[in-house]
């Protein structure tokens, strides 16, 4: 799965690493963001894969149930992890319902990290709020290549291979802009319903006023600074600590209590 | 994330590690215990914090699905996996529905290995039955704390200073006893059931000879030393692997055929 | 955890590994394949285990949910996921209805890599497909052992040792046959439905022609290259990225749209 051969860039992304932080930690640490869940061999194939391509890197687990399939819940929830990471971090990310058809696979620079992943919209609201970004087709292509499962075939080694400096055969290239038009800056629906019943949406907190009040499914919610601000069974809104707009209950499920369900719209008052 | 400044203690609290045992591993594990589930993106957040606090450290999960918010199951089912951690464990534990309010962040010394959480009861059982106890409060805080992930922005980078060898600005502090007074040393209920339908009390098995007889929701188990000493279907306790009172069914779910829940009492006879 | 003794045998076993491709993976990465779930103390406990015997070796997680206690299954699984592993990989296996039993322990050398667990069946289809096979019956035992959780207390450590380059004390034994006789090359039954409601069968891919039709629960499945080349909602049979025949549907659950379950047989026409 090693990368060879003249269309290889050399290795001059990350001068001045942070390298001499520990011994086992060079600090490309690499990320991965999927939709695959947790269970069946998935996520182990891909871990197999970097463990060889990239053995002394840390791999981090972020997400694995981004709604599946749904690139554009992906899109909105991918640059909300991003900060905490360091600049030298590689995404691997995988919501990629059309692998195997003609859809390109694509390397994207954004102020600093590296995105590994299919051009399908999935680094679209990446790309607009980056400052500095450039984006490559990748044109590398493995010795064997799947047709199912190009996350473990094809991204994978080239996450590893940019974890070790160098990015593949590649050509610059613009991403493709998602059927139907550009998607907004901000999206107000719910994106991501976690475990405790929390409804993540695509709404980014810092923008929305915290005497703004939002209506989802006939109800009315005002903004709440933490969960223990909210009287118990209250629904609220407040700031996530990944700066999103979230809608909770205290000491109960959002999702339950207000019948939300991914997509659910919501309105700003 | 990195803590610095006067009241940072030094490093002496690891003399004589393992850290001659390998490359990568030099001893100072840290050890994961949350009610967060795997899923959504909370525990990848921890990693990726300690992957960057500490980067060489080996950094297992133990336990992230500690019964949701119940800080008394998670207080009787930390002690029961602690003891095969090498002494200079650090274990990350974050059960913390209080979180947010004024609850205080705790740092708890037992027996040798480090402890970090709130304090809110989860280190109550740990702490009656250590020999050697210090606990300290964690004064420090650092440049951003969300109001409802303290364990990705305060607790992990205190762990992973405290796998380095330093407790970040603290002071010596009693640990809060529970609201409602002391919990008992052996609690007789559920405390977590498993996925095979097990469910585990919080009774220590040494302390339950083997034969005594249990009650629960009107049957009556005798102990078994192994599932395949009972006969199929049939209910039974015994000592599990991490020396609880365990309730099983071989080949079946004893959660399922006796209907057990959380919390469901248990009589000793 | 440490196994020593006149038992122990010379660390021949690995020469010429990948230890000179990076810091800290010496090429002896741990593959652990299980039916414990994600869920609860198991999977953690392991990892604290191989941490400290093989503290700087690579441990993957790769299949956690092999069908429960279902030791056909999981054989038929495994020998589909060896193949991107490296030659020096150590497969720890555990499917262990019979954990406690008289059962014995083994370890398994299958054209280079070693697969280390119970002596239940779980390693028979791997064995009939070796082309070099050597088994040794596992005499070693720890000084703790608990009646239930031999993964961690017996299989852990000896595959960490393995990882070292080191087999514990054993002996040359074939393995045991399963209850019943030899199973056959390929099974022709649904062994595992994935979180995406795919189905994959026992059948290696390569030896069903792409002409064949499969019939299942009375519907008749042709073969599809990918998910795309399928119409939305029709039901297909295609070779899987691990070379097995999987049953799918397009944008949809061939497990609810077929009503398929474990052991569902399947007929090649």
């Amino acid at each position: 799965m090693i990368m060879k051969g003249p269309g290889m860039y050399p290795a001059l992304f990350f001068a001045g690493g942070s390298a001499d932080r520990g011994f086992c930690y060079h600090g490309h640490m690499i990320v991965l963001f999927t939709d695959f869940g947790l269970n069946g061999p998935y996520v182990g194939q891909m871990h197999a894969v970097l463990a060889q391509a990239a053995p002394s890197q840390a791999v981090v687990d972020l997400f694995h149930d981004v709604p599946r399939c749904n690139v554009r819940a992906g899109a909105y929830l991918l640059p909300a992890f991003v900060e905490p990471f360091p600049e030298s971090a590689v995404f691997l990310c995988i919501v990629d319902p059309g692998v195997g058809s003609t859809r390109r696979a694509v390397a994207v620079r954004a102020d600093g990290r590296w995105f590994v992943g299919p051009d399908n919209g999935l680094f679209h609201v990446l790309a607009k709020r980056a400052v500095c970004l450039d984006s490559y087709e990748i044109v590398w292509r493995p010795a064997r290549l799947s047709s199912t499962f190009h996350g473990r075939d094809l991204f994978a080694p080239v996450a590893g291979s940019l974890a070790l400096g160098m990015l593949p055969e590649s050509r610059p290239a613009p991403l493709t802009v998602p059927d139907g038009g550009a998607w907004p800056d901000d999206l107000a629906e719910v994106v991501y319903i976690d475990g405790f019943g929390n409804a993540f949406t695509g709404l980014q907190a810092q923008r929305v006023g915290t005497r703004r009040v939002l209506q989802v499914r006939g109800h009315t919610l005002c903004y709440a600074d933490t969960f223990s601000a909210a009287t118990r069974g209250e629904a609220f809104w407040y700031r996530n600590s990944s700066d999103l707009v979230e809608i909770a209950v205290n000491e109960g499920s959002a999702a339950e209590v207000l019948g939300l369900q991914l997509g659910e719209p919501i309105q700003i008052q």
